[in-house]
Formats: C-alpha cells, sequence, structure tokens
C-alpha cells in the first residue's frame, strides 16, 4: 500500500465537504475534517453527499474535530476551504495542525490575495492555490447537494524560500489526489490569472444582486444603465489585475456577459449571505482589487462605491463592536 | 369679507395634510383636498392633525375627492404636495382644475427640475416652487403627527410668458395665506439655490441609508471610506448645480456634515419607501442632477453608480411591466 497522506479539510461548508468526499476516495488519505456548525452531524452520521455527477455516498472521515488543536497532530496536506471573512484568525487556529514545510497549504476559496496571510503566517510551507467551478449547497447540517458544475483551476503559490522542485513535487501529489477522487481539475502555470477571472465575475455579480436584492438577469435589465456600469465595473478590475502583473484580456467582459446571459438568472453566494445576516466576503473579493487600485493610483471609481457600500451592508452582519 | 379664494390641495400624505391644515386657517381659503388611501377617513371624520407646534385640530375640507376631476372645478390655486414619481401622469390628473392663467401652481416637493412638466401642461400657469422643512408622518389614515421642525422657503418659477409683476402678485398672495396660516416661511429670490442644496442633502442620505439599510450615523462610521465618499457625493451634486446656473457654495457640505452630526441618526424617506416596497422618489432626486451632469459632460461617477443602483432596487418596487 502506498504511503498514508494525513490530510485535514478545514470549512466544511458545501464547498469543503465537496472536496473532503473527493479526498475521501484516495485509499491514501487519511481524513480529518474541521467542522461547526455541522459537527454533531456528521461526528453522528458521516457525511452525505448527493451528487449529479457522482451519485449518493456517506462519507466517514478518520476524525471529525471541532477545531485544528482538537486533533492533537499536524498534518501533510491542510485544505482551507472555509469562508474568507477573517484569513488571521484562521491561521490563528490552523497553527497547531501546521509542522513547517512539511504541511502544504491548499487553498480553495473566492478572492484574491488570500495567500498573503498563510505565506505569513506559515512561510516555511508550500501552498497550492485552487480557483473551484463546484456548485453545492447543504441546507441540511452534514448533507450536501452537489449539482452538474465541477471544476477545479489548480496552481503553485511560489515560496522564493523553496526549491521549485520541492513545490511541484506537492503539486503533483495533490493533483493524484484530485484524480484518484474522479474530479475534473486543471493545473495551471499562473493561477493569479484564473483567481482575478473570477474574481472579475464575483465581484460584478456578489456586489449588483446584494446591493439591489435582484438577481442577474433583472439587474441587467433594471435601467438602461446597468448593462454598461456592468461592463465598466469589469474593466477596473480588469486594469487591476494587468497592473498587478496578471495578464487579463479585456475581450473577459464580453466574455462573461455572454456567459451570464446563457445561464438562469441567479443570486450570489454574497447576496444569501445578506439575506441570511451573515458576514460577506467583501474584503477578499473586492477589498483587494480597491486596495491595488488605490497603491497604484488607478482609477476605478466604481469599485469604489461598490466597496464602501457593501462595507456599510456587511457592518450590519457583525456583532456591533462599539 | 375678503375675496375667497379656491385652493386644492393634491396629495394628502403627511406634508400636504400640514399644508392643508395651514390654508384651512386663512378665512379667505375654500380648501378641497384630493386623498387616496385616507379618502374614507378624511371624507368621514376630517383631517386630524396633532401638532407640537400648533396644537390639536380638526380640519374639514369644503370638499374631499379622490380625483381632481371629480371637483368639478377649476381652482385658483393647486398646491402639488404629492409624491413626485411620476410627474406627467399627475399633471394629466390635475388638468381638469387647471383654468390657464387663473390656477397657480404651488409645487411643494423634494427634488430639482420638478417644475418642468408642470410648465409643459400648464404654459400659461403661474408657478410657485417650494421648499419644505416640515417633520410629519401619518401612520393612522386621516391622523397627521407634527413635530418641531417647521419652514417653507418659497419663490417664483418665472414664465417668460407672464408678466412679472402678475407673478409677484401670486406670491404675495399665496404667503399671506401662510402668514394667516401661522407657519414660518421665506421668500427666495433664486429658489432653486434652495431647491439643489436640499438636493445635496436628499441625494446623500437617501441614496445612502436606503442601499446601506443602515441610519445616517451607522452609515458614516460603517468605515473609513464612508465620510469621503459621502463629501464626494455631495460636492458631485454641487458641481452640477453651478454648472446648471445654481450658485451652491462648497462649503455647503461642511455645513451638512455637521447639520446631520449634530442630529440624532435618521433613516430617510426613501429607506422608509424601500422598507414598505413602495416606488421611490429616484428621478427628482438623483435623475435630474445626473441627467444635467451628463448634458455638460461632469465627472459624476458616485452620483452615476448611487443612481443606477437605486433604479435597479425602484424596479423591485413597481409591478412588473415585462
Amino acid at each position: 500500500m502506498a504511503q498514508a497522506l494525513n490530510v485535514m479539510l478545514y470549512g466544511l461548508g458545501a464547498i469543503g465537504s465537496f472536496y473532503a468526499f473527493v479526498l475521501s476516495r484516495s485509499q491514501r488519505v487519511r481524513l480529518t475534517v474541521v467542522a461547526r456548525s455541522n459537527y454533531e452531524a456528521v461526528k453522528q452520521h458521516g457525511l452525505h453527499i448527493k451528487s449529479e455527477n457522482h451519485g449518493d455516498h456517506i462519507v466517514h472521515p478518520a476524525k471529525v474535530v471541532r477545531t485544528p488543536a482538537e486533533a492533537g497532530e499536524t498534518y501533510d496536506y491542510v485544505v482551507c476551504a472555509h469562508k474568507a471573512i477573517n484569513q488571521a484568525s484562521a491561521t490563528k487556529q490552523l497553527a497547531p495542525a501546521v509542522d513547517g514545510s512539511k504541511t502544504c497549504v491548499v487553498i480553495i476559496q473566492n478572492g484574491v490575495g488570500n495567500e498573503d496571510p498563510f505565506r505569513e503566517a506559515f512561510p516555511k510551507s508550500p501552498i497550492l492555490s485552487c480557483v473551484t467551478w463546484v456548485g453545492a449547497s447543504q441546507n441540511t447540517p452534514g448533507t450536501v447537494h452537489h449539482w452538474k458544475s465541477e471544476n477545479t483551476q489548480i496552481g503553485i503559490f511560489r515560496n522564493p524560500e523553496l526549491d521549485p522542485a520541492v513545490e511541484q513535487a506537492r503539486l503533483d501529489e495533490f493533483t493524484s489526489l484530485l484524480r484518484e477522487g474522479h474530479t475534473p481539475f486543471s493545473v495551471e502555470d499562473n493561477v493569479q490569472i484564473q483567481r482575478w477571472e473570477k474574481v472579475v465575475w464575483n465581484v460584478a455579480w456578489n456586489s449588483l444582486t446584494t446591493l439591489t436584492m435582484l438577481d442577474t438577469h433583472a439587474w441587467l435589465r433594471s435601467s438602461p444603465d446597468a448593462m454598461p456600469l456592468t461592463r465598466n465595473l469589469m474593466r477596473e478590475v480588469i486594469d487591476v489585475a494587468r497592473r498587478c502583473d496578471v495578464p487579463l484580456r479585456y475581450e473577459l467582459v464580453d466574455e462573461l456577459i455572454t456567459k451570464i446571459q446563457e445561464m438562469q438568472p441567479i443570486g450570489s453566494s454574497m447576496q444569501t449571505d445578506a439575506k441570511m445576516g451573515r458576514p460577506m466576503e467583501v474584503d477578499v473579493i473586492l477589498g483587494t482589487p480597491v486596495r491595488k487600485g488605490r497603491e497604484l493610483g488607478l482609477s476605478i471609481p466604481i469599485l469604489e462605491v461598490l466597496y464602501t457600500l457593501l462595507l456599510a451592508v456587511d457592518s450590519r452582519m457583525k456583532p456591533s463592536s462599539s
């Protein structure tokens, strides 16, 4: 039998649960999951996945814990699929499970700039950065529905302290687990391109559906100004990406508009968070582009206004700190 | 006894009801009110005013009607205090009550550009334009609470077809009614200054409290960017006013910020409309500044974004027209 790999999955929401399922399919993986609101359900009954692509499965992880510290060990892989609300507190939580360069951190989150706090907290760890296109929901704790959309774009977040061959070996090993889990993926030379491309999408649809509480299509037909505003907003994000040496093409605007128009009307995860009164991923989705844009002296008026409004909406979601 | 003046009050919301009360105090006024949702209550019991400044009163108008046509006569004054949602349909409704230059139209509304559709529909009528600073609410149909805030700024909206002396006579006559109604007012040489000043206020607080569902103070402390955004937004409106030859001063920004900080936190009428699912005054408050700004080629990015978002929010409030 091949060498066992000790893997911790942190953040057992719908997306995290999907990847827990994928990883559990590899014979080599010994899986620990960190669960919060669904801890009791998963501890008692396992994790129930109902997938249009993969069928019905119940995953019984080797360990179900409430915090990384509770696991009492360190890991070969720490896979982060938690909501990117407070990355600083996440790295603090994860510290007991991380052992220098032995532990490879895998980040599966929306947004850009997500890797920075992990690099700072774990300077010797290799980091693999992922963009996920998995559609899933967890309406009952411990039961996750996955529908057809399924893809992962993965690449190395270069650590200048490490030998590139070491990072490549971790990338190869982790993608072999994805392969054994029968989920499609692509390896990207510069996964920041994919991360920023998805941010262009997320900046637009998350912001606009949250501030208006309309779905994508109702927003686009709400007035003659909605479409040009959306396109200009996407261009602003592309401007920032390009000045950050992430070579997005402006044609992406047309592609994303065509893509949304061919889809059914949708809301967004941020809109759902706002409706549920939960903290929203404002910082990784809009905050990083705004900060970079400001540092570079770019004109990003639409981004600036939406960001400031969403920070205000988000302030309603957090416990008062006055 | 002085000559009777036939006055129609159109729009019997809280503000309209307050002015109905003021006008009813003049012996010379024969008052008709056009009521919609509160028609039955006012028809049966009169209009009940509870004012911190004026005490308790019940107003029994000479006529209570559902539409101007129902009154079957024309008026010396048509006082418009309806919500400025659809000015074109309002002028159509009012046409049977208007008799050319005999009828003076008095507009008591928020916004700018409100006079234009009235001038177009009634080209021979003098128009008096008012800014109101009356705080009132009507939680029960026919019963209006008025608290302390009370002032009216009034001036002529010049009609080049008329002799200025005729317009001045109407202004003098109407202000004599306000005087007899014991409400404070000031006559303004160029009331567009006051209208635009109030629009600077309304653009900021209506938009920002509606899009964030926060009160004014919670908005201002929501992030370090909220205050500069608010100030820049106010400056954009002032830019437009100045280029429209309405000489607002940029010091107004400081004055309005100081004013709001000295007040209790408030929402806004637009926020209330949004919460209640009612159409909002987006067009007269933001639409006119945006259109003028675009015509003049001004840079008004914050206004543009807020306007487009509010049009989208407003589209939720209207019956679907697909």
